[in-house]
């Protein structure tokens, strides 16, 4: 064995062994959402704490600096392969890593834990001033965290933006963005002006909740899910974590007077779950064994929640075992009355609840915003006018509340900035990735309606999902799509769609 | 500060930390059991073989003896401290820790999970011989494990049986064994030849598991366990598992047809949780803050199931609301005629089934072919013929299969070998406990037939939870019971309640 595949070995037993540990901070997460006691939040916090302390001790430790120096100096990959792949997104992580000091990480983390609990009593007393003073610390550490990064002439934000969707850059983001928005903003418009009104008020009907659950476990499992490999719990902010190898776990939560909440959020950390359950698992714990970007992850779950799940090919073979699971809710209603219900286009105040025209703008909104805050064009005391004056300026109402406005997201009180645009580069992504399967498998709406999901789940795993981070996401959309990020797939099946349901 | 102040805050910082680390395992164990996907498992055998190694590791770090030596040569503990126990109990546990080489320790763990799967199917298949080469494969290495820890002129069971019992030897446990297991031999033959015979159909009608989930928190509540600090979840062996300050998980399983399972097994370990929740806090991590042995544990368990809960009081309190949760069952059936069924006596194959007086021999039988098992006087191969007849020298039956025989326990499997008689001791101290409560309380049947368990379970926090591990069982039994373990607290109870049921 020659010194640079010894290193290369040594160097991937360093990462899985990272990985192992890290996974299981994965499961105590998990836990501390679904399950955890009240009393036992305190006793959690310190053991994720300690765990995380080592994860980012076994990620610094500088033996793995002096083997992805040794590789880098002489090892000989091929191009493209995942060798070559795991060494520069291995460089790329070790590289943010030891570049944050412990004591910021520790800072962070603390301040993420107070932050967060002050959010949700500012939410809940609808207080922006209560969140204030923690948002000014987070933004400032958030700004340490960045100048620690480093961003080479780019913007700070950038620096914090590579962490969710690696290699990404504002720039790029606001050249899709910008003219993304022009169009939706039209477009929101035109159906806003339309004499189509859907009859919304049958998906706030009764829906036991036993049975939403039910129905919605079968749809996760249609579109591919592997509930042998995985589970469906409660928590009160839905999401996906895939804790390894043949352990994914989604989370829902129900409202038995809102049937789209828990069904389509079931659909959509079912189109995560796939995709983490599509990972190569023997690449478990090096980068070619995990997802490429937040910016890809959306673009699997806003695929199977949206492309799929509100299409009416979708419900040709849902529509019925709906009608038969919620006979009170939908005996009286047909199948073209529940697919405009469910494809009801308005302005509204909440992100999570906004549907697909509008839902990016939402992002749009906070992607400016705190590009600003990162900057320091905006100071945080003026959050809260900056976003409702932005906010009548792209969906022509001003929220009522700040729990319905800047108080909404987990997001900033978690220090998670840079992350929401991902969530919109996901539906530019779904719409590219969406049109390069078509092209292979031929008309997928006409195989969706005869219920058979397979060839797309099938084509995912071996473009995207089986890639692990092979490539990042810019370059994943030009090998797969044939074409760079755009927003024109996007914009063009929203056209499509919502022209024929509004009659634009 | 002096050397010995500086050292005692140092070993407690690192024995806090490894204990942290211990409780992630802890949780990653308790999902394994309750909500763990089926292909999730060799993921998770691998993140609990990683933490394993890493509180291993740290448990035997030489900075821990050197620590302890410094502490043992020059500090100066107030008698009867909790500090003077914490280095007391360090060093047994460093001692136990450093004797065993690594290289063992990850071969039990390796054929403990492998030898459980091979019980499991073995057991199915109701065939001892394809359990066998992994018993005898186990027995070789937990007889490994106790000539690595020593044994100083004892047998090497005591080696093993100190895991779990610290300080207890085989001979003070035949000591209190060999009259407990005349008295209750001639009792149960005293009982057979009674002519009252208890009514026990109604215990196996329809209780549906909805109502059972909801009676057995109730009762959990009455008696003390606090659930906003731990929780109640299914799984296939009962168990509790604290672990750490606000959080300890209780687990039980339902059959729709067996009431008593799920109650009295929640009784059970809801008295194990109450003992976790009242440790002292503070001392989480020290010895001071974890319970004193498993007999200590399970005389928690014991006394809330069997003297609480199989009390005739007990059900002055629970019977009306127990029949108006089951009218299908019990609308027909008086108070009496139910707590003679949950009191009947009668040999049976099955321990965790056993009633309060033949289940003590039970333990006798498996702690004898244990014993000879490790002093190698019994063959495992012997071990089912060597099984079948003392179990009709003791219940007068044979077990008609090896699944209602030897093959029945998990324990054996998993190398918990020396574990088994700390069931029967704690049927000893929970009687002596009793008694000793009673002398401070007075009549403790009035309280709890008045529904008030908070005295009980107060001078249980009091008495023993709050002292950790400040004093071995074998002395706390001396200072709360003012007797050294003793078989006659139980037989008198046994009697006197029996007598009175029989008729004798």
């Amino acid at each position: 064995m020659n010194a640079s595949t010894k290193a290369y070995e040594e160097l991937m037993t360093r990462l899985k062994r990272t990985a192992l540990l890290a996974s299981c901070s994965a499961v105590l997460e998990w836990d501390e959402q679904t399950y955890l006691p009240a009393l036992g939040s305190e006793h959690r916090a310190n053991q994720l704490a300690l765990l995380a302390g080592m994860v980012h001790e076994q990620a610094t430790n500088p033996e793995i600096g002096n083997l992805l120096q040794e590789l880098e100096t002489n090892a000989d990959f091929t191009e493209g392969s995942f060798e070559q792949a795991n060494v520069r997104e291995a460089r790329h992580e070790f590289d943010r890593a030891t570049k944050l000091p412990r004591r910021l990480v520790e800072e962070l983390s603390r301040v993420a834990t107070l932050s967060h609990h002050a959010w949700v009593q500012a939410r809940k007393a609808n207080q922006f001033n209560d969140f204030l003073p923690w948002l000014e610390q987070m933004i400032d550490l958030k700004r340490e965290e960045a100048s620690a990064i480093g961003y080479q002439g780019r913007s700070a934000y950038d620096a914090l933006l590579d962490e969710y969707e690696p290699g990404a850059t504002s720039e790029m983001i606001e050249q899709a963005f910008l003219p993304l928005r022009d169009e939706l903003v039209s477009l929101v418009s035109a159906i806003n002006n339309s004499a189509v009104a859907p009859e919304i008020s049958i998906l706030t009907r009764k829906y036991p909740v036993e049975k939403q659950r039910e129905f919605s476990i079968s749809a996760a499992k249609a579109i591919g899910f592997n509930f042998d490999a995985g589970r469906l719990d409660i928590a009160a902010h839905p999401f996906c974590s895939g804790f390894g190898p043949g352990d994914c776990r989604l989370t829902t939560r129900y409202d038995e007077h809102h049937f789209p909440g828990a069904f389509f959020g079931t659909l959509h950390e079912a189109g995560h779950g796939i995709y983490e359950q599509g990972l190569p698992k023997e690449h478990f714990g090096t980068p070619s064994g995990h997802s490429t970007s937040l910016g890809i992850h959306e673009s699997q779950s806003r695929m199977w929640e949206n492309l799929v799940g509100r299409s009416r090919a979708f419900w040709d073979v849902f529509f019925q075992p709906a009608q038969a699971l919620f006979p009170e809710a939908l005996g009286n209603v047909s199948q073209e009355e529940f697919y405009r219900a469910i494809n009801d286009v308005r302005p509204s105040f909440i992100r999570v609840e906004a549907d697909e025209v509008t839902y990016n703008l939402h992002i749009m909104l906070r992607f400016e915003l705190e590009k600003s805050l990162i900057s320091g064009d905006l100071k945080p005391a003026d959050l809260e006018s900056a976003w409702n004056e932005k906010f009548v300026e792209y969906f022509g109402i001003k929220p009522d509340t700040s729990a319905n406005g800047c108080l909404q997201d987990v997001h900033w009180s978690a220090g998670l900035i840079g992350y929401f645009p991902t969530y919109a580069l996901g539906n530019m992504y779904a719409a590219q990735f969406f049109n390069a399967a078509e092209k292979e498998l031929g008309d997928i709406n006409k195989l969706i309606a005869s219920g058979d999901f397979v060839p797309l789940k099938e084509w995912l795993n071996k473009n995207i999902h089986s890639r692990g981070k092979l490539y990042r996401a810019n370059r994943l959309v030009e090998v797969v799509a044939g074409e760079s990020l755009s927003h024109e797939p996007l914009i063009a099946q929203l056209q499509n769609k919502y022209s024929e349901l509004y009659n634009l």
